[in-house]
């Protein structure tokens, strides 16, 4: 796929919002301007793009796109390189292994892949019919966060794409972690709040608009199936971090408020560093600061924001940063660390861009912003 | 009907919104304490009432009521004198005659009812069993709205009670149309909005919060299936008025902006008194003034608002009035009027609850705020 | 005032949301038909109440009130016996105690006489003039929350009505920390959310339209007014005790979500006693189960909810309840409480009435539903 | 300015609404990226962009970008051809003249350079210091609706940017009434519908969240200042257009809903094919069909919607299309068209982007979607 220029991408699910989302995303990247992405559903007959998504009418010649129905053989017939499933987890669960076995890479968007661990895997419940083969296809699989793992995502063949949720938190916590500085022991409290559209796009009572509108709500409280995750990425033990969700009034954004205590004190210029060390490199991250400047630790000299700012899903929402800041108690060592990024970008559709560009070649935050 | 207090109410089709305000309002109502309304469903198991709505837990005695399933047993069994119809409109025209047939007073929510004329008619597609029953039952119904039929109200035995727009339009054209100011060859203008809970309870794509939030849609244009009853009630023909309603991103409350010429040049106080004129002995009309004082017209020395002001939804969501106001072109002719109510209270479930009040000899806005 | 039905009541401060909220109950008050409220601003000319606030015309003749200039020659005049103080801090601290040596008895509604200590009364930044009448004042008031201090607010002439996080906070925590049942050296973290009300009613930059919908932000983090009131409520050090509040894209409503670890190993149903037991006789907390039925402490045999359900938003907004539900981790010990109300009624006006009611020897609800 | 690539703009007012998604669009314009737009405020220091919108960092090398205190100097030294004024209106009439004299070509975003009429321009009450000039600066200006005046534009020194509602009437109603079809004497009706940034970024009482939220209200009945656009641009006199704007709960989109009488009897699909075929040319106008398929007039084949669908806020909300749609009665006469655009972007600075595109001879939908 060094052919740059001329990967040709397949998108299967277009329906729903991620799928809505990447494919919006993608009709508009300066990459595949010679050679559109092919949009793919489960229905048997074509779909014009704009039936289903009005909005996208216009954009980049969308108005001929059609959603077509998805083939093995339509997608060898159209040279496809890269497979984008944004499928139930059951279909990706099913679907990667043969795509791979047919030479497809392949970017996830669903928790198939996303854990190693049997018990995590189970909040899934799968039926792989061949086992074995599935074993192989997690073992070779990338968690797709390029901020921890960006040199593998490089190469790989199948890319879990993190859960929004999960995206959050562990960009929230990971630099601490990382440093050795959280005292696990005394726990980690992840309290986070999404807004609508990560319920997805199915109708039901819990999204109604009479129920969502001017409510707020915790829900799966100690069983969310994000925690897997966070466990695995983070390295700590279900007993050290509680992840709780909230249903918010608003279409899109997340927010994520974690609390933790430091093994010993810090200022608030350490754990700035300490932040700001970890994303260098990072150009989606930006890091708030405390009591100074802020700045995407990607480059010098950063973003200017208010001492006094904290992230807040109005800054991040319809951009691909996750952005996080943080508080500091008076005795150092209690900290408070905010991270804000949208659900259906930084936490969805747009980080399975960013893994697209990296298993590219491209620069990682082309056609993004 | 007439010993006083010890009327019993019962309630079909509590799980809708209509019915759960309707609910509320009886089981706040002070001539119904000694007897609380028996609230069925159609279900075949009683279900605690705060399981389904949970926010009615503890209102006067609610915690120990359960919605039973309905039967006509049950209701003799019960001593019902008074049954309300919070059903769809096939049902509801299918029960009320049975229930008329046993003895029973109704009150329907539904449109089944409301209608005379064929062709309006043919929007709810009935099909009844028995037609010279129905045509009968068509015959003896009253419009429930209580400006325009108080008296015939007070002794209906089937009340048709009224759809929340046309409520909405009709209180705000009534009295300039009858007294006969209107100009209808020149055409009446109705762009109504409406909060969510108007398209009801059932989850669907357009209630969905990623629909309707952020959003404002018109729909059934040319052919909503409240104008029926907006022109017999009116006494205009189809061709003489446009009715548009739009989705509003709320959870409550219809405003209706009405535009219409007069056949001759009024002042804004000639309107303002044509209002309060017609609308004196209803109390549950606020009329508002335009530059001046505005008051319900059931009593001086009115309600005072501050001469700029117009109905708002948020001056009657929640309330049981409507709100009306106008403003007159300076040509004296070009006349707009805007209408506002609760779309599940005065455009529902309140009006039931005066309805009931008026049918039983209660004073009309008693247990109503 | 055990005159029953003889009380007069007066509110100074009625343009803001909390004394709008409190006029509109007080207007509807059973024990005061006979005798409205005198409402008072510090304008200099008498104002109709309809004018600052339309929604309330029509309210029980609330059409002829106004809202009058206050002073205490008027108070005189007209009797008053309880005066209510919906006024910012610095005012409610000067007039107290004036009003109590003018044999007034006070329900203060801001923060002015809420902690005793001398480090939390300092982000209030007072300056009496009379140094030994405040500290005499301070002594003598009483925190207004009924269920812990029922029986000193009935005989108490100053009433510290609490702040609307404290309380969501306090009734939360109350139970399992008065049980001695919590970890407290392991830490609480209180992560609540509130509408938009709770920031007043003054036009600001984050009280713009623009800024507070689809959006959501931490605020005031380790340094919040009402942390003081927690503490000394509860009994804990600032050590232990993390509060978080932040901004919702609602009008109204609190929710709570507090993080706690018990000493001991508890199962659910000892969690549910433990908040049944100590909210039995208290009318305006309902307590949700974990697995189980819900109830109102105050009566047998409760409010049922279903087994799923924590407190949501929806549930109690626009009541006087305050919602307390639970969840157990598996290993007994880690504890997530959630509490809901809504912050202009159990958060403010609602809870001054229950607080008006212990002072006059009513029924605690009354009034309120 | 034909030096492709090399223009060099300045923007004034990017503290606001309209400069803040200006100075958006020029950060990521393809034309701009060599040269970056220079930013100015009317303060005395310069200040960093992203603290005023921190959402901005990060776009496109901002964060280095500063909003520098605007001066004529300046603008000198950076060689300026080209200056938006997103400025009151007016400072607007004082400084487009001075920039005319200096040399640079002006899009002005405010209300002061549209209106030829005396009685139209009353409403903005100008007192200009010299008269004579501000007669000969509006005789050469031109209305920036590329849809009306596409030539004239891309010649033209001083574009006066329309207004937001302006623009949604305008586009519904220009091409039945050029084409002579609409009966203008039976009176045109829009009924439109704003998001609340339309209001400004000032805090005030009606842009509070707890005004706006869960509301709906009609304001500047009969005397909108826009309303002079409309009918010069429309050529229709004000005895034959009513205007009725409303503020909508959310923060972006306008929709109107426009009705009138045809002269004689037409089919949809004559209408469709008069929209059509004067929106041929026009890449921000999407025509949507009345039972079949809708499409950019611009281009064949054009965009499929749902023959179902009428433009709907969500649609073109973040988008710089105007959507337009219609219904037509049974009669054939009576028609009802509905318009929506984002009221910042098609609305405001999208459409001044539009401006710049032609003036400097690029495509007009340039750095657009």
């Amino acid at each position: 796929m060094q052919r740059q220029g001329e990967v040709k991408v397949a998108v299967l699910g277009v329906s729903g919002y991620a799928g809505m989302e990447l494919a919006r995303l993608l009709l508009h990247h300066p990459r595949l301007r010679k050679s559109p992405p092919l949009l793919l559903g489960r229905g048997e007959q074509p779909v014009p793009l704009t039936e289903l998504h009005p909005h996208l009418a216009g954009n980049n010649g969308s108005a001929s796109l059609a959603i077509e129905p998805f083939s093995w053989d339509l997608l060898k017939q159209r040279g496809v390189d890269l497979l984008f499933l944004a499928t139930p987890h059951e279909q990706s669960r099913a679907l990667a292994p043969e795509a791979l076995a047919r030479g497809l890479r392949v970017i996830d968007l669903s928790g198939a892949w996303r854990v190693e661990n049997h018990a995590h895997r189970a909040v899934y419940n799968f039926h792989d019919n061949d086992e074995a083969r599935a074993a192989e296809v997690q073992a070779c699989s990338v968690y797709g966060l390029p901020e921890l793992h960006r040199e593998r995502i490089r190469g790989a063949k199948l890319v879990a794409n993190p859960g929004c949720y999960s995206t959050s938190v562990i960009l929230a916590l990971k630099p601490l972690v990382a440093a050795g500085w959280v005292d696990v022991e005394r726990g980690i409290v992840c309290d986070a709040k999404s807004g609508v559209s990560g319920a997805g796009k199915a109708p039901s009572p819990t999204t109604h608009f009479m129920y969502a509108a001017d409510n707020l709500s915790a829900y799966a409280v100690f069983g969310h199936r994000h925690l897997g995750e966070m466990l695995e990425q983070l390295g700590v033990g279900e007993e050290h971090l509680i992840f709780t969700p909230h249903l918010l009034p608003i279409p899109r954004g997340i927010l994520s408020t974690v609390y933790l205590t430091l093994r010993e004190k810090k200022t608030a210029a350490d754990v700035e560093a300490c932040f700001r060390s970890f994303y260098t490199g990072s150009p989606l991250v930006r890091v708030f600061g405390s009591g100074g400047a802020a700045a995407t630790a990607a480059g010098a000299p950063g973003h200017a924001h208010r001492a006094s700012t904290l992230p807040q899903i109005q800054y991040s929402v319809r951009t691909n940063y996750c952005d996080v800041g943080f508080r500091l108690a008076q005795d150092g060592r209690r900290c408070i660390v905010v991270s804000c990024l949208d659900n259906l970008l930084k936490g969805a559709a747009g980080q399975a861009v960013e893994n697209m560009n990296l298993m590219c070649g491209w620069e990682e935050a082309e056609g993004l912003v």
